[in-house]
């Protein structure tokens, strides 16, 4: 079962709506032209996690849309509204996914904006292991790894609701026996999965640890569950880096993840029909410190 | 005034619901991911313009989707039943844009279908003439154009409903003096409008004119008010041709058009800040030509 929750003028800090009815206008932009941003949070042992970075980068996203966003105590209420229901409903405490919309709305008038929250799949929830990983296979995404700081109009590092690439880059991968995707620049740069963060380990010669995330500076999102993932990693007494990172990079590693809010960090484990190893150590680490600390 | 006619199971060619009501699930994937496709159709004169070109355009952004579609014989019926309800308002005749919308629809069920009949305002439809043309910007659309052929996921060439940003580039064109933008590859070549094919014309010495567009295998729309100003010229004797057109080309042409199919054509009257000159005869024959033929 769903719950959703409208921000409104008359209820800026949210009001119930029936998802199983009709909510949208035809004309609504989100709808017409995928013009609107999005976010989305994990509800999990009592709290919605990485709340305020979710916040602050639903913010960023609208800016870069120049789209008027409610303040950031109406999503909180309007969340808390919402999941409030959900419990009554679900069972106290059950875990949930938080989707927070905000689209241009009808021409003309001001935006669209709402919380549905939803039950959560244990399939879903529940990360994968390095024996039953990911296989994914490289995409270009097109865009040279400076394209995104020359050209602000193309939204690089906004959540935007046009997902059509996002969505299409997934279903390649899925018709082409692997599971999901990663980006790669056309000049070779590891970007991101559609809808996740990448995140490689190393282990030296000395047994030292180093954690990386490719750079900002390509356009990718900024990942949250991504920067969880690198305190967990911090508090290992592991390294942490930035890219750039290479597809060389990749299938070198001791570890390659897709990280994301709800499916926590999932194991890689083939690129492009080519097996890579994830380092069981490593996995365990990852997964259980991101469990507790988020 | 407003006409929405769906397209579902029980009703194939149609059924009439009310725009002004929410029709759209909070979950519908045109909202949520952008994930769908549209055309939008000019009725003038007494009849769709192109009809059958924007069903062939419609079809193929579906199949680059893997998207399925009602027939094209549901999407006449339905429209014939929305311009039917909304002439009996609008009066008989009266000249309207038909949007068809296809949305992947809520995960897990088929997808969502509908027309949108709307009155269209006259300045929409009247064509700028030269003298009261289109200041437009070049945007880097951050892809080379190589780009579309080598990477069938970036859905290059269909009309999908992820259009964040198309808006974001005519944003910026319109908050730095510009009215509209002409998007240009990494690697400098002319491509389209975010909303709008390119034309330029080109008058040579012994005064043979020839009108050229973008090649289409930069990833650009196949225009259908492009193709129709194709026959115009060639009823005109002119010479048609394809791109590689540069932002040199389109500085010294004898005229430069963005068109659409509701706006038809709009002469370019700068580029950058940069006056463009836009030959008057050549701008009546295109203008009448597309009026008349269309």
């Amino acid at each position: 079962m769903s719950v959703a929750v409208f921000l409104t003028p008359q209820h800026p800090d949210g009001v119930e709506v029936d998802p199983t009815r009709p909510q949208l206008l035809v004309t609504d932009q989100s709808a017409t032209r995928g013009d609107g941003v999005f976010e989305t949070l994990l509800y999990r042992h009592g709290r919605i996690r990485e709340e305020e970075a979710h916040l602050r980068r639903l913010a960023g996203s609208a800016t870069a849309l120049d789209l008027p966003l409610p303040e950031a105590s109406h999503w909180r209420a309007a969340m808390q509204l919402a999941l409030g229901r959900f419990h009554e409903s679900a069972g106290e405490g059950a875990e949930a996914s938080i989707r927070l919309t905000a689209s241009r709305g009808v021409p003309g008038e001001s935006g669209t904006f709402w919380v549905l929250v939803s039950a959560v799949s244990r399939s879903a929830a529940t990360a994968h292991g390095p024996s039953d990983g990911l296989r994914v296979v490289l995409l270009d995404r097109g865009y040279d790894a400076a394209a995104a700081d020359r050209a602000p109009w193309l939204l690089a590092g906004a959540k935007t609701l046009s997902y059509a690439i996002n969505m299409a880059a997934q279903r390649w991968a899925q018709s082409h026996d692997a599971d999901d995707a990663i980006f790669v620049t056309s000049d070779g740069r590891v970007l991101e999965g559609p809808t996740s963060s990448v995140l490689i380990a190393r282990r030296s010669a000395t047994g030292e640890v180093t954690l990386l995330t490719p750079e900002l500076e390509t356009g990718i999102l900024a990942g949250t569950t991504q920067a969880a993932a690198f305190e967990v990693a911090a508090a290992a007494g592991w390294k942490l880096g930035y890219g750039p990172l290479t597809p060389a990079d990749l299938l070198a590693a001791d570890g390659v993840w897709l990280v994301s809010s709800v499916r926590l960090a999932a194991a890689v484990t083939s690129i492009d029909g080519v097996s890579v190893p994830c380092d069981p150590e490593l996995h365990r680490v990852l997964v259980e410190g991101l469990d507790a600390a988020l």
